[in-house]
């Protein structure tokens, strides 16, 4: 060989070699990104799950001005209307409401008592129009005075047992498998998920991580204080009590938020008026922040409601106009269930 | 070979094939072991070290009757005497005391009122007299009134440059490397590890990642509510309000558990009264529960007080002999800083 040629060779060697871990990165960064396609197969392509990747990409990529160190990744999702569903009414609602026979047992003095009596005649007309005040005296009523372990076993079981009225099923059956792909996709990126829900937290946290892969202490929700004390063999026990300690709803969100995670998450997901706040909260941040609403806009395979679609209003995840706007205006993506999801439940074909 | 000799040393082969894995497990058993005394290496052999291998070596054995599955592994550290010192006065009560002038130059109406007129004062035997009562006053001034990122602004700041009046250093190089070890020791066998303080939750947090390893989600303390609102420009912010959601002492402490966590520990760190609960909850649990107590026994290296001692009562850290007698009647480990540690602090020979 000459020493030209050789030279050539060389530097056709170098410039190659050069030029491999580029190669290698470019190849590395399209099989991730097949592979987070394939972690969200549920969604159809479209500008929500576009959403979501772009979000993860720039924030799990080091070269990334939106980069989040591990550390700080945190994402907070709603329950109610955005993990499952939430219609015909709450499923603690539910449970509440099916516990009053066994409180009114152990206390018979509010048998003939509004508005336990509503709920013990069995008059679904009468029941739904219970007033939020009533609500409240039940789920005080059927969520307090009892150890803590003895609510954990008693919700445990119902949840286990009890089915919902349309599809029949148990209500863990009715999570969403794309918030579920969401869940896993933000977790394998180093994201912490938080449940962030007005539901009571005790109630959710019995299913969480069987349902959600997240375990109790990362479930924040509406929390009742306990106390402390002892029975007579001297052994310490915790008692549930009225006293509100958290309204994890609307502003009570970002307050909860503070409170128990101690810092801004870099996601939030939600579906009404009452996931506002968090998602606002979640938006003035720096950098790179993911915004998300659940529209039920899906009657066919869930339900339809919210004003904001000129459909009838709802007792539960209002969506008003005023919230769309809001999204619309500061950026936030709406996800509609008809059009962005490919499947609602588990068992859709 | 004969066929006799052939089957002698079939079964030869065999047997000792089948020793193997128990060999292997036997060697990897006493690597580990030798392994987790290695990350003790601030610890004496003695019956507090001991108490803290076997506690692990049991919860982590799948073979083992009191194994854990790593999803329950919760542990709860109190912060003030049990991972860093807290003479002469919780770190935390230093940082509003030296907050007063700043306080009084923002509201002048407090310059010639009790009990800021004593702090700026300067007088420290009138300063070290102020009440339970006095000192929640300042408390209050102090850490609330403003948005949640001042707060953490102001306390890292004041944490980076304030010193010790016995050490003349940083509060955080008064931590002891020997709990060091034991959060990093349970960690390493998938215990997650909670600061769970009568301290604020929002002064802790702070440094909790930092000095600790513990991210802010994992430090329960005392803490007060905020208030969601916007400003001017509509951008929201939260302020930290005079309200208090959470004593995080005595009974406040499995309380705050139930609360922050959802789950009871199998571990419990304390050094005083105000731990108490906190490790009657965890050892009521079922299987093995670790339940620990600093005493401070060290005069010259740290402090030494608490009646438990015949040694002067204090302020701060009240370790009784009612206190003592419960530990020794319920199993619970005292841990010795003079005959337990090798070093008390880092800059220890």
């Amino acid at each position: 060989m000459s020493s030209k040629s050789a030279n050539i060779t060389r530097r056709l060697v170098v410039s190659t070699l050069a030029t491999l871990p580029m190669l290698a990165a470019r190849l590395t960064t399209a099989a991730q990104a097949q592979a987070s396609e394939n972690q969200l197969s549920s969604w159809n392509d479209g500008p929500a799950k576009q959403a979501i990747l772009d979000f993860v990409r720039v924030t799990t990529d080091q070269a990334s001005s939106n980069f989040v160190p591990p550390s700080e990744r945190i994402a907070t999702f709603d329950q109610d209307g955005t993990l499952w569903v939430e219609h015909p009414m709450y499923t603690q609602v539910m449970y509440c409401l099916e516990r009053v026979p066994e409180v009114v047992e152990q206390k018979p003095e509010l048998k003939n008592v509004a508005p336990f009596k509503t709920v013990l005649s069995g008059d679904r007309e009468a029941i739904a129009k219970l007033s939020l005040r009533d609500l409240e005296e039940i789920l005080a009523a059927t969520l307090t005075g009892m150890p803590v372990e003895e609510f954990e076993a008693e919700a445990k079981k119902w949840i286990e047992t009890a089915r919902h009225p349309r599809w029949k099923r148990p209500y863990t059956d009715l999570v969403y498998p794309p918030m579920l792909e969401v869940l896993r996709f933000l977790r394998d990126n180093g994201y912490k998920t938080f449940i962030v829900t007005g539901g009571g937290q005790d109630f959710v946290r019995v299913y969480a991580q069987q349902v959600y892969g997240i375990p109790p202490e990362q479930v924040v929700g509406t929390a009742a204080g306990t106390k402390y004390g002892y029975d007579k063999e001297g052994k310490p026990f915790l008692t549930k009590e009225p006293k509100l300690l958290l309204n994890d709803n609307d502003a009570g969100k970002p307050e909860g938020i503070h409170m128990m995670i101690g810092r801004r998450p870099h996601a939030a997901f939600g579906n009404s008026t009452g996931d506002r706040e968090m998602l606002e909260w979640t938006g003035a941040g720096d950098g790179a922040r993911l915004k998300m609403l659940v529209l039920h806009d899906d009657a066919a395979r869930e339900y339809a409601y919210g004003p904001a679609q000129g459909l009838p209003d709802s007792k539960v995840g209002t969506f008003t106009s005023a919230l769309y706007d809001e999204a619309k205006k500061d950026g936030w993506t709406v996800i509609s269930m008809k059009n962005d999801w490919k499947r609602v439940f588990s068992f859709d074909q």
